[in-house]
């Protein structure tokens, strides 16, 4: 049976020490899907979703479903509110995250690509992760190829 | 700039002669992904949103935002509301498609990837389309791989 509901679909509720806590509901998962991730993400007041980064090999998108969230895309700042989308092409240089400013847990679809081979840059932070899914392995370096810190331990 | 709004995506007002209107926001064209299709889908009452088919490379998702649909797998029926989900991974032999039987239109979310070659099967009309993007070619055939008429222009 392909219907998946929010109480039926695999819940996790993360918290990296950096970007605050974060619920992700796995529909894609949950459905047996390999070949992108679909997951809803609840954001509360003040979080964010991810250090900013953008992927080399992988297409995402999103789809806010209630709240208005902040895009950090480089140096701008840009609302998207219930009903609006954001797309970011793989190879597309600019790092991007999303921040709930609101007073309310922000809801959104996010989809993402899942390449066997893929490269996330997270610049300001000096960090490279490179991920191959078939050997299971996630490499931290520096911009420079040295062996650094994951992104997410920085603080 | 990767925000996308309803009034800024392409549409697209189709009607295929057979299932009914619908119409097509096409937010991950717009937004430059070429991995995965990442459409919201409008449909009238009435209206289906294909004939029932399956993807043999192709994963699919879909979240519906706002009304009732009736998905119809092989031979049940099945009511998705707003916010509920569907999945159909690549290869699960078993036709679907939606359809709107209630008073307003139904909006959802639909997303597939973009597989270099797929084979649809539309096991009900004895039709199959084999799709190369490479080559940019859709040929039809029956089961049995003998030419045929598109599953859309039967009735």
């Amino acid at each position: 049976m392909p219907k998946l509901t929010e109480t039926d679909v695999a819940r996790e509720a993360d918290d990296d020490g950096v970007c605050g806590p974060v619920e992700i509901l796995r529909f894609g998962d949950s459905g047996g899907l390999t070949q992108f991730g679909a997951n809803l993400e609840i954001l509360p007041p003040g979080s964010r979703s991810a250090q900013k980064h953008w992927h080399a090999a992988e297409d995402e998108f999103l789809y806010v479903l209630e709240g208005t969230l902040i895009l950090h895309e480089g140096d701008a700042e840009i609302a998207i509110a219930a009903g609006e989308a954001a797309a970011f092409p793989a190879g597309r240089a600019v790092g991007h995250c999303l921040e709930n400013l609101g007073a309310a847990p922000a809801r959104y679809l996010i989809v993402g690509t899942r390449a066997a081979q893929d490269v996330v840059t997270y610049a300001d932070l000096d960090r490279v992760l490179t991920v191959d899914r078939a050997a299971r392995t996630h490499v931290w370096t520096d911009a420079a190829g040295r062996p650094a810190a994951s992104a997410y331990a920085m603080d």
